[in-house]
């Protein structure tokens, strides 16, 4: 009895020549989520190797095991892709507290910004000013502002709907904040996390310097909701409050590392090329469970998914597990130059960077006809509860394939709880639902199959 | 400049008699995500209350707190309904192992069902068989039964999308189990629990006994998955272990109980009802954020936030609180009971009872022409990501309102974690993600809004 169930499900599971896309699609969902194996790559990734920073012993470890793990699946070919890649060092953890009058201090919760220079290794201690903006500090002047440490407090707005508006929103504070204080003879930058909750885990995430001279260069930290909060009441109620921050992070030489990609040939048309992919990098403080492990085994088990179900694609499609997202895109701009290099039409780019949440739908970067194409697949995807098919943002790592004729597409899972992980100490997987991974994983192999059978045009 | 930019944000948000429909929305989302109530109500609750099974303090507490509450909101009257509930115990920890032969033990995590008797005080131990379906204990007769322990471990199916149809379609187990069993002499029923999710958390969750003399029951438990698949495969290798366990619950008198009600009343048609709620009692094991916690403060907040606004409804909208509804029921009864006595027409009730997740949408049920009216809001929905507007289930609660007339409505929130908390001990406010509580405030909200203004037909 137990045997003939066995037998019959996976009769149910193999497709034949005669499988509808409903029933393609169906059967991709239930694989997905009775025999899946992201969660169990994840695990690993997360638990087994942790952070994978570029140029870190975890990168190292995650591009051998996710190539390990390629390799069993018989795939047609699975090789790394060498890039040079920036190395960036935390060093000792960052020390911060606000002192209300000499020997009177409070710690707070920091953490140096990716690319920032260290402090003087006694720190950094100086009047602090709080501004909401890029644009205030010319409001505010070089008389305001030399010798002391701004601090950027405006918050994420907390009533975008899409969460990643809300980041776009803020961001410019992180990534320019240092570089445009320093022009006004700022000593150090403080900036409020990119996180829409108030707890206490600072957010780091890349900064940098532009065109600045090096002498120039002052450093910067992300500070917690909390403590943004906290520091915000402090300077209302006494301006002379002083902030003082060490940190000792620096900018290695670069280091040899790899994009990790596997390859299952197209049996009518092997010179176009679809592209799933994230990337296999993260920052430092957590195991970057969400950001961006879950896309790195949602796009592995996309493609051996429908290789279990015995679909033989038309176009080659490829999982790409790019290198260097976080700080320096090297792994995405090199694959895109050795894709050109070789004359590869790519036709399509799926990238998986928003977290291992409930898929909701997908965002593409085209100026096509793609979308309305999408749209009549919609029908598809509705007893999956997808429902986003829109013009939008693809991708980091695909951005370079960009050419005019290639579809980027990002995949876009519910972003709610997204940025209380992102980038912090608590993007662990923990933080990870199996089924919500899982579904994601089924809508991304979904739409390969779909753009693998019908193509984009 | 401070005070400038407060001035103005109250501006926007204050409504005119000129505000389109979606600018009303916009106003309910920002104030939900900017200044809502619910989630600091649900901290309370669920922090300084706890659980609230029917007849305990916490729930009286509850009622007691959530009523001064709604007091404070200036709504046009807070009572409360009286209602006379059951009161069911869960006693001293269960225990319960697995013997593999004499003094050869492995304990399991279990919990008593709700409503089930207590073992004797000495516990059950007998062997113990294991079957798929209730179906199954007439294939195998009262011959292979009696005596033994009936264990039913058929899983929730994994591949189902909504998980609420992966709970319906097992959960026949922990309610009839016991009761179908004892039939062919079964000494006691332990139920696989209903989560999708491997883990070490027993779910309780209501059982009967139907018409079965009383003589003949027969204590039912729970046991988690992760001992539910290790009972199933010790069984494969030994059918003759024996299992143990004990508990000692019991259903008291009934107690003195109350449904927490807070109304504005309409200024055009004071005499039809709308009703949003969600019940105060929760299973005893956790904290009952999810179930349904959320549901109370959410259907609260959605008022409050309409008053805020300064939104002056036509018709009469009520919060109901809803007492009993996970062992008896008697709140929604006594409520819908009332309603029919004073003559009162409710043409609208909105249940939410399927946790503080993102919101997708609503079910209705109705025979009438509603449905297709709420689609034509659903571009209103579109920016907030609401997509689902189709005919299902309303909620347990406002079911005895049915009449042929009143619109149910079911509050569906993404369903994907649900059932890692559903009944069980982590179903705690540590689950709760403020946004995704807030956003279904604004989702309940914003219908509840639209029904007023334009009615049902």
């Amino acid at each position: 009895m137990k045997y003939l169930l066995i037998a019959s499900f996976f009769i149910t599971l193999q497709l034949s020549a005669q499988s509808s896309d409903a029933d393609v699609i169906k059967s991709i969902y239930s694989k997905a989520l009775t025999d899946g194996k992201s969660y169990s790559w994840l695990d690993h990734l997360s638990n087994q190797i942790g952070s994978r920073l570029s140029g870190s012993l975890g990168a190292e470890q995650a591009v051998e095991y996710t190539k390990a793990e390629m390799e069993k699946l018989g795939f047609d070919k699975v090789w790394l892709q060498p890039v040079m890649v920036p190395k960036w060092v935390r060093g000792a953890p960052e020390f911060a507290y606000i002192e209300t009058s000499p020997g009177k201090t409070t710690t707070v919760n920091i953490c140096a910004l990716g690319g920032s220079i260290a402090t003087p290794n006694a720190g950094v201690k100086a009047n602090i000013i709080e501004v909401k903006s890029l644009k205030e500090l010319e409001t505010l002047g070089r008389d305001k502002i030399e010798g002391k440490i701004v601090f950027f407090n405006r918050p994420m707005q907390a009533d975008a709907i899409r969460t990643f508006d809300a980041y776009s929103g803020a961001v410019d504070q992180r990534g320019s904040g240092a570089k445009e204080a320093a022009k006004f003879g700022a000593v150090g930058v403080i900036v409020r996390s990119m996180n829409l909750r108030l707890d206490d885990f600072p957010h780091t995430g890349g900064m940098g310097y532009g065109d600045l001279p090096a002498s120039q260069y002052i450093p910067a930290a992300a500070i917690s909701t909390n403590d943004a909060e906290l520091l915000s009441g402090m300077l209302s109620l006494n301006k002379d409050i002083k902030f003082f921050f060490r940190q000792n992070c620096q900018q290695l030489k670069d280091v040899q590392s790899y994009n990790v990609i596997g390859e299952i040939k197209g049996s009518e048309f092997p010179n176009e090329y679809i592209v799933v992919g994230g990337h296999l990098d993260s920052w430092d403080l957590g195991d970057g469970s969400h950001d961006d492990g879950a896309g790195c085994v949602q796009s592995m088990d996309a493609l051996r998914i429908l290789k279990k179900l015995g679909y033989k694609p038309k176009r080659t499609i490829r999982v790409v597990l790019f290198m260097n997202e976080e700080n320096g895109l090297r792994g995405g701009t090199e694959y895109a130059k050795v894709a050109k290099s070789k004359g590869e039409k790519h036709i399509f780019a799926l990238e998986s960077d928003s977290g291992g949440f409930t898929p909701r739908g997908f965002s593409f970067d085209t100026e096509g006809e793609f979308i309305s194409k999408a749209q009549q697949w919609a029908s598809l995807f509705e007893p999956y509860l997808i429902h986003q098919f829109v013009k939008g943002y693809g991708g980091a790592d695909i951005g370079p394939l960009k050419d005019g004729n290639v579809v980027l597409a990002g995949f876009v899972p519910d972003s709610q709880r997204y940025f209380d992980y992102h980038h912090a100490k608590n993007d662990t997987f923990d933080a990870i639902n199996k089924r919500e991974l899982e579904l994601g994983t089924a809508t991304m192999a979904s739409m390969i199959y779909l753009v693998d059978k019908y193509g984009v045009n």
